[in-house]
């Protein structure tokens, strides 16, 4: 099977099971709760790269073909713990975003509210799932809960936010820039961390050796980290419509990127490295790499 | 011991393991990430009555003394769901609060933005306690993560958050108000769910039997509803500085109560019927119930 006939098999997995593990309501079910699981769907099933559960199920499968349909619950619990923390992010108290993947962010298509608890919900729900679909393996439950609690915690994704979101104020009052380490704490903890979590919890669920655990941890690292600095890149050079958000915000906010620190074409070469230690991370690894080796370069190459 | 001496004693207890299973930061941690703890803590050490950790480690002291202390960790987990939920609804997008339990509420001691990712860093923490402090025993680990998930989920704890929203809505734009149904599936998962959930954890912790177990939820449901019809009658009754929250808000916002859909002195006896379907099946439980019975009363008296 050729790449790009393998991600879409994956990504149309992920769709099918985010349908079957996020709950529908009964057609009796209160107006709040009606509109609380509109509000979630509306985010969840915005189509996206679905990047994450592709990790999870690659890395699954690396152990053999058979850990992918395992991997699926952890696949979505991680989609839905990037889609919460997108609505967060573009409530008007944070980057007040009016688009996301093309479609009008949460809080435009309902409300701030709405969009608010929607979020709590499916930060929430990602636990549910972990703890309801592999309650017959205990041991590996509570380590996937550990592995997307610790990734998603006040020191890495949240914390990477909260620096973000300091960052970006200190732009609008003209406070000197984040320096280049400043940076990449933020992207280390704001990308990498849910991207190592999404390789690990793969590996967990296939039942992989410590060792390859933390090979994957370091690749999702390294990837993490190119992922983000091809962000930058896309928002200096791409445009609105092509890239499904508002393009060209980071230096209308004088933000510091690495587009802003480094340049465009250094920039680019930072990219390449990244992924370029991600792959070779990946050819450490047990099982057949192919498929992730491929990945890494299509997110390097990504124009959304 | 008599009850109020081991209420400050539980109570102390849950204090001190707080301080100790909510990370600190270190010294040289990012500007985001220190103003993001600072802002989780300002909320998680506001006093407040600890009820959702006294009712776990209570529950848990059913199945022997020596529970109480392997009880901690999901007693502050579930306070880290309580709190998180406060911060949240406290916002301007949602009640738009500025008092919480007599300090300023989250985000107008910090900001919005800082208030928002600070609720989302206590729910995430509360998974994160409950993954790594039980490790050793993780089927237990899994059982309390999933009690605590369907509480707090959209179903139950955000469900019924969405739904009071609804009906105050409704409220601010004279549709008719909510009628006593709704307000009892509001109550029932606003506030009884988190409840039914501190004991149920409990004894989780402590080993008790399935029929135990489903006991304690009932007792917890009962225990929910009685604290919120006693809520409506202290926002109705009561001193801003007695309460220390905003008093009187709910007849201002035109909002359905037991008080406005009942009347105070039939919602009092609401209240304590509810009180007494708790204590009838408190009494039914193995092990000691005295403390458990006495907090029922406590609750149903309290003056805040």
């Amino acid at each position: 099977m050729d790449f790009s006939t393998k991600l879409n098999a994956l990504v149309a997995r992920t769709e099918t099971a985010l349908d079957r593990l996020v709950p529908a309501l009964p057609a009796d079910a209160p107006a709040g709760p009606a509109r609380l699981h509109a509000a979630m769907r509306h985010s969840l099933q915005a189509g996206g790269k679905r990047l994450r559960p592709v990790l999870a199920l690659a890395a699954a499968e690396l152990g053999g073909p058979e850990h992918i349909e395992a991997a699926l619950p952890a696949a979505i619990a991680l989609e839905c713990v990037h889609t919460y923390s997108l609505i967060h992010d573009d409530l008007p108290c944070m980057d007040d975003d009016d688009l996301r993947r093309g479609r009008p962010t949460c809080h435009r298509a309902f409300d701030e509210a709405t969009a608010l608890l929607a979020g709590d919900a499916l930060l929430t729900e990602a636990f549910v799932i972990l703890a309801q679909t592999y309650a017959a393996r205990p041991a590996l439950a509570a380590a996937l809960i550990r592995e997307l609690a610790d990734a998603a915690n006040a020191r890495r994704l949240i914390g990477g936010q909260m620096q973000d979101l300091l960052a970006e104020r200190a732009a609008g009052e003209n406070i000197p820039p984040a320096t280049s380490a400043e940076l990449e704490y933020i992207h280390l903890n704001k990308t990498a961390a849910m991207l190592e979590a999404s390789l690990v919890c793969g590996g967990l669920v296939a039942g992989l050796a410590p060792a390859a655990l933390e090979t994957l941890r370091r690749a999702g690292r390294h990837l993490g980290l190119a992922f983000q600095i091809v962000d930058d890149v896309l928002d200096a050079s791409a445009a609105t419509a092509e890239l499904g958000k508002t393009a060209g915000k980071d230096a209308r906010d004088g933000k510091a990127t690495y587009v802003s620190l480094h340049g465009l074409d250094r920039a680019r070469e930072l990219a390449a490295e990244a992924t370029a230690q991600a792959r070779a991370a990946l050819a450490e690894l047990p099982g057949d790499p192919t498929f992730l080796l491929a990945l890494a370069d299509r997110m390097l190459t990504r124009r959304n």
